[in-house]
Formats: structure tokens, sequence, C-alpha cells
């Protein structure tokens, strides 16, 4: 199963994927999608087609999108806002559903405690997928929030297995 | 020339068309697309479909949108941003240029005042285009968006005329 993490931002929309084989998790792709101009629609716009590509090229089955923090700061706030509307959008409209996962939860699944900083978190992704060359900062938040995702999927399928349901 | 204007919103989203002759402005169509669930993911698809479809009926040649009203609600101000990015990509996405304009403008453009109420709004949208039948508030807001936004294209027009440019 391929997991599509998305860490949503106007002007750089970092993304990655990995596969989950059981309990193993293997890197397949990430990068960051950049939008430049003025013109907010248009950048919206490549933003879309960016991240439209990444899902043709790399067919993940499930996605997930970091809960944007939110900050006294409430234009960017909006324009974070206009980001990851479009990176939410874009999953489902390839019929994926797509999970939130507030910044802390991703850092707990990944590094193990809630308030880890960029760097931890860059380390924690590199162990935990050998040999991933990072696009950068916002791709690894990405592939953190990939991460997050495949080990919320993992509990789900063991608990189901322990219901006596089908995994 | 047909405009578009949209005012943004996850829950209703208003949308309005106008038919500008000149200095003549018609009305063409207006309603409100309402998104339902918990599921965001799936709201901002069902906000694309709807605008992608009124945009698909209606052709407008150029579109506008309301700029958010940013307050000091941090969470509303997301979910608001988040509902905007789709109502300016699905206009971009169509090849049409998006302009943006503060609710204070929208209401100077339509009523005389920046700081006019809904009612007034309503009111003004009825007088400058007789006979239409409002599907709601977040309707008329829109119309009124596609009003000041055609002010503003016809401004645009005239200055080219008086410069001794091609209209």
């Amino acid at each position: 199963m391929r997991v599509l993490g998305i860490d949503p931002g106007l002007r750089n929309l970092g993304w990655g994927v990995i596969e989950m084989t059981g309990s193993r998790l293997t890197h397949v792709a990430n990068g960051i999608i950049h939008s430049e101009g003025d013109d907010l629609a248009l950048r919206l716009l490549s933003l879309h087609q960016g991240l439209t590509l990444v899902i043709a090229q790399h067919a993940p089955d499930a996605a997930a999108v970091e809960q944007t923090f939110v900050n006294k700061d409430a234009v960017a706030t909006l324009k974070l806002g206009q980001a990851r509307g479009v990176a939410m959008l874009v999953p489902a409209q390839a019929g994926l559903a797509v999970g939130e996962y507030a910044p802390n939860a991703v850092k707990k699944a990944v590094v193990g405690v809630g308030h880890a900083d960029k760097a931890q978190v860059q380390h924690m992704v590199r162990f935990q997928l050998p040999g991933v060359d990072l696009a950068g900062a916002d791709a690894a938040d990405a592939l953190a929030v990939a991460i997050c995702h495949a080990h919320h999927l993992q509990s789900a399928t063991r608990l189901a297995r322990a219901m006596g349901g089908a995994a």
C-alpha cells in the first residue's frame, strides 16, 4: 500500500510517498512543488497541477495532510489555508481518503515526542526510510506525515485483525 | 462580457454571473453551493465540482473573489482560506483571470460606502440588477463582487480608450 504525505504551503508544498508492506516502510519518492509569481490564482493552479502529476506518477492508495499550524498571523493563516485547500482537494479528486494530522501528532509518530525540532524529524525520517535522499525540509515533513499515517493505518489493521475482521 | 463573482465559504459558497454590455449590467444567474459532512476533503471536492459546473453552464469571461474577512478566529480563517483556495483555483483552471476585492471595496462599489450592512448590499444588488431573484445573502454578496469587478473592468476600458489604445 502506498501512502502520500503532504506538507502544504503556498510557496513550497512538500510531498512524500512511501510503500507500506505489513509493518515495513520503504521510501518511494519525495519532492517540493514551488509556486511563483504575484497572482494567487495562478500559484494555486501550479500547486494543483504539480500535485496532480505526483499522484498520477506514484499512484498512492491513501493520503494525509499536515494540519496547518494556526498562528497569530491571520494573513499567513489565510494563505496557508488556501494552499491546504488545494492540497486536500487533489487526492480527493483522485478518489483517495485524506487523513489529517496535527504537527505534534506527526512528530510524536516519527520522533517519539511531540515537540521535536526540524532536525530531529529529518534525522528520524532518514533512519526510518534508509537511503532516502530528501529534497528539503518540507519534503522531510511530508514524509513524516506519510509515516504517521502509515502507523495509523497499521494500527487500524491490527485492531481489525484482533476483532476478528478482515484486514 | 460575462463576469462571475464568488463569495467563498466552506459551508456555503455564493456565486453570481452578470452580463456587462458597455456600461449596462444585467443579471444572468446566481446561486449557493452547499457542502455537507465532516470530511473536509470531500467538502472541498463538492465545492470544486459545483463551481466547475457553474463555469461550464454560464461561460464567464472574467472572475473575481471576495477577499475573505480575516478575523481573530484563526480556525475560522483557516477554514475560509481552504474554501477560498478552491474558489480561486476553479476559474484559473478555466483559463480566467481572477480578481480579488476586499469586502469594503465591494460595498463601496455597490452601495457607495464601505461600511454598508448586508441588507443595504442586497437592496442595491436588486436595484442594479432589476428582476433578480436572489438565492440568498451569500449569492447577493457574490453578485456584488461581480458588479464591483465589472466597474473595475469598465474603468480600465475607459482608461484604455482615453489613452488611445484598443478597448
